[in-house]
């Protein structure tokens, strides 16, 4: 009888946003159940979190070290097989290594690491370490953008020309980082947060988002990242030019400042025969329009839509499906694979679609080279070679 | 400290799409566990099902009555604590009765019953037991809907003049019932749907949504019910002319054979002062409009809006709250309801916010009396008082 | 060398709203130019208005009735050739006879008449005099207005099996009428305006939104016409199941009471293969729906669309055409018509496509009906057989 | 009595697009007569094209020159009044220049010249010979777009941060220009269309939006301009990162490959308190947000938007006014002031609203800069200092 894979969770306690979402994707597909956690910097805390969450008190930790340390000796068929870590930026790369050492296999909240050498070094682990590692890029979770990924990759709409990405929030736009709020008070924060404030936390999605779908590189960029609000240490609104292989170009910006919008991410695709538009706001409708024929609206659910996202879709079409579904999709899949990696089946992560270290490692580049473009006179910035 | 509350699920087996849903709904907030099940009409079907859901094997039963005995026999802090019934409409009232009578609290899929008499039996049957009972009109459950009731309630736009509301779909513009699909089998199936087809099914939950966000009483309706599908025995399309108490004056229709539309339900209430509308299709929004002022588009998750919407809401403002959500929401609700009751506390439906058994009294009292319409010569034909 | 159609309006002086609409529209292609009017109620408010509009003083007149004497006198290359009614509604037949009986062409506001037959008498006279008469029902000069006829007409989409069909407004939501409004003044008053208020206003174009669209006749009614502001003589809002022939059903409702809304009037036709929506606020988009197909956004100006749109198109896709261009695609048409007809051609008015007599008698029939069938006790009232 | 001004057109014959536009926005308001014209690049063209429009043969000239000369020697009250230059941009200064010699005034197409020193010569022309210059960019006619412009202006919404202004089109994806398409081709070519082609044609109208909306300066650019159809000798897609006064920043895009859309001009401006977004498609709203607040959807013709925006309205709220009513609201405006000119009235041009010499000087400067920025090295290029 199939059995259900236990998760360790480093992070989430009851402040926490990204720590219920996590548990939430992962309760929905009933894979998984959490075992055990270190939620929170303090033990009661953690504790605290624990009973609400109905964790046993006794798998509760103080810290990630000790959970790794204690469950390694509890007996194989009851110690924690995936540990998901919902931190502070700051602490990813830390806690991914000792996991990733510890044997345990990983699901991390983007992005990966707050440099890019933590990232390359991350990478490496995984590969050496033979676990399996997750980066937990929801939008690409949603139906649509994996149907958009595939019409692209199908090649009906030929080449790509411009690439337009954003991801407007508002959220940011007074300095709530000074008014008790933890969650923008640590995204503010370069000790937790890394080098990039606004880029770090969503323009990172956007990079992801592109990379998905297009399968394009970004080889140059020219980066205008800006600080709106005085006092805040970060960037919280930023512009970017890309250059893409294959003669490809497109624009990226984001914003934390953007009053009136939400959680705003959309991309729009020109290619040379037609092209794709997502958004966010209307998550389950994707855009596809061609040379001299009306643009068709594809809808989550419909029959018409490629095994892509039916194989990540759960309910019928205008049975809306949203952020937790996406969420679930990655986890789904992610949770597939390591199902499959218990069982002794070797592993290929592509065929599981989930983000991974590598994907990690791009958008790692990515961050780097918009942070030295700011800062630089001459117009193009090209990423390291990987 | 806190446990779960134990569900048990009649229906709901592998070919169900409702089953899955209320499962999800439930397991979303971990508030409850599945423990036992009659999943399906054979019980090999049902073991099967069972396995597929981790469900012990020695609590998965044949029927519905051989589990409602020989959950009763186990111990207390074992046995099922709430029965949920996702069957075919003609078998949720023998079993509702018989797991009122067991001393099991109730959660139903809508319609309550096929006929306006079991409806107000079963009615009486929760009062005289005890017991609670939750009808799962999901559509309630979308914060946007609780932000219309509580503005409508509160009085600023006015009195209600002029309803609107609308359920269209598509999913049986052609014979799917005769082309092996199940769902489209028994639900246009007189014996096991009921009297009507289109509106049992969807027409129950415009009114319920009209019910809940206006708090008017549908007095006389005159109808106009149609079967577009040639050898199909039951309605697929339906409109109908509402009178209301206070005056007030609507309209309602509902499709299932609207090609183009997917699960469009929707509703406009136009008052003395301003109007509301909201969409399935943005469940997130409701445009708010007033005289000599432009609309407000209201979003979920929004500082700006009350209680009723932020209790409902898990996610902050633009992470797209979906039908799982929704629907879990009327879960959390009854299961807070539940959880009390256990707790020895006195409950009292209305403070928890979901469909009793007194909604499903209005709403077969309304398909009753369009049926009838549908029959009669006459222009108007009054609902039964109360 | 081309010459311009000379223009009489009678009505559309300074206060009139729809006045000007006829100028500018019958401006817009040059095909015209105004000569002479009777603009007002009084020669001097008609002689001021005459002025504005750079009018010569000695053709402005104070009566019709000295308009249609006068002109007739004048050489045949001065004297006006089209007589323009854009007064309120009880006016439209004796001026609409009378000027057949001049020998002038008309075009005349809708609705045509404020009686069933007054509308048949006028149809009859444009006969007899071989005259040709043009009704303004603008939503018909929308280009996707025609594409969506041409769809249905085309059979692709299959036999239709619903409509909804509806023209919400707010202007009336207040007592508009006794606050100085003179346009809210006639329109609420029996004697101005007929036995109908919203019904004639704009239930009038949904009709005749309908029947161009679908070539479908609506064969029996059930109306449920309401006042909601006290104190107003005329509806003001109202509901209104339809049959077709053809096995085809429908539901239309108009309201002057709905706050948020404008002139929303919209079409929705569902087939057995497909459907079609049209939405007034997005004028230039049809949607067209197919069975497991993607939902097409047809667009004005498109390369895709039929010569029954591409004609009544001004600029190309993405440029909006609006209100105006809309009317004045009326006004092309049938001035084209006049144009042959003074060239000696014979002219049928189906051939360029603008709205007729007979149109106005079809319209005037159902508003006919569903004043009768507000007061029957009885479901269905027929349509008087024409 | 008012007298219509009188109008000679350059250019704007019968394969023309933007002559037809000026005759119907000329025509709408009925203020002015087109008299004359040097429609063609020949006299027979020309004179085919005037019977066309029904002017007078005698008044239809070979060359622009021969116009000026012969029609300054008609009398007085027959001659044209103001020229209207509707040729390809590489002619509009010399005929600018001639026109202003000649005493007249001028309406200009957009780009106003093909370089910065043209335009700033042509700019002191204007102010040595005491002539009204009026260049069109009517896509600020539109009321919303006022009303954008005031509510920044009332200072309400707070100090700007950040522009997003975009103009995507699909007319050039292919290689239209050597298919025989006449817009296409002088629009591709260096010689007839200046230094660029796509930022020429519509960023220059992406600038002048942001420019009248936000009344904030571009100081420095970073453009990035791409030529994606092989063989086409101009830019057809560009995206430019700007940096304005006041420490606001931005990001400009425009293209004429990307498929699917049309017109899709649209600025989004975000400022501390609150933001604005209109977009062309759906042109009679502008979205409206504040901190903590609903977004507000604010439409053409509503009472509560300001007399910026009223007086450019003709018509009750939903009765969409579209592109040419934007057009027709710069000649209005512009027609205004030449006739309070005409009547000995000093005439400001900034009182009138309508875009002058000083706009065009400006467009100039930002299209000088971002064709520099796009060959330069360095990542900033400033545009002159006016």
């Amino acid at each position: 009888m199939k059995t259900k894979i236990r998760i360790g969770m480093v992070g989430g306690g009851q402040d926490s946003f990204i720590g219920s979402v996590h548990r939430i994707a992962a309760n929905m597909h009933d894979s998984s159940e959490l075992v055990c956690g270190a939620f929170s910097s303090t033990k009661q805390k953690s504790l605290d979190s624990g009973k609400e969450l109905l964790v046993d008190q006794s798998r509760v930790y103080g810290t990630y070290r000790e959970m790794f340390r204690k469950e390694s000796k509890l007996p194989e068929d009851v110690r924690m097989q995936v540990v998901v870590i919902v931190t502070p930026n700051n602490m990813h790369y830390p806690i991914a290594m000792a996991a990733l050492d510890g044997g345990y296999h990983v699901i991390c909240d983007k992005p990966m690491t707050t440099t890019l050498d933590e990232a390359v070094n991350l990478q490496k682990k995984v590969k050496q370490n033979k676990r399996l590692f997750c980066l937990t890029h929801n939008y690409t979770g949603y139906p649509m953008v994996k149907e958009a990924r595939a019409l692209i990759k199908g090649g009906k709409l030929g080449a790509i020309r411009r690439v337009v990405v954003e991801y407007p929030q508002s959220w940011l736009a007074t300095r709530m980082e000074t008014a008790g709020q933890k969650q923008a008070a640590w995204r503010t924060d370069p000790r937790r947060s890394g080098p990039t404030g606004c880029m770090g936390d969503i323009g990172s999605h956007c990079h992801n988002l592109v990379d998905y779908i297009t399968q394009l590189k970004v080889e140059e960029v020219c980066a205008d990242l800006t600080t709106f609000i005085k006092g805040r240490p970060l960037d919280d609104d930023g512009s970017v030019l890309l250059k893409f292989n294959k003669n490809a170009r497109g624009i990226m910006w984001a914003s934390q400042i953007a009053i009136g919008e939400e959680n705003g991410i959309s991309i729009r695709v020109y290619c040379e025969k037609g092209a794709i538009k997502w958004c966010h706001n209307d998550a389950n409708s994707l855009y596809v329009s061609h040379l001299k024929k009306p643009t068709e609206i594809y809808r989550t659910g419909s029959e018409y839509v490629s095994e892509n996202a039916t194989s990540a879709t759960n309910l019928p079409a205008g049975h809306t499906e949203g952020f937790y579904e996406a969420f679930a999709n990655v986890y789904r899949n992610f949770m597939t694979a390591v199902s499959d990696s218990l069982e002794g089946k070797k592993v290929t992560a592509s065929k599981y679609d989930y983000p991974t270290a590598a994907d990690g490692v791009k958008t790692a580049s990515f961050l780097h080279a918009i942070v030295a473009s700011t800062k630089a006179e001459e117009k193009w910035v090209a990423l390291q070679k990987e």
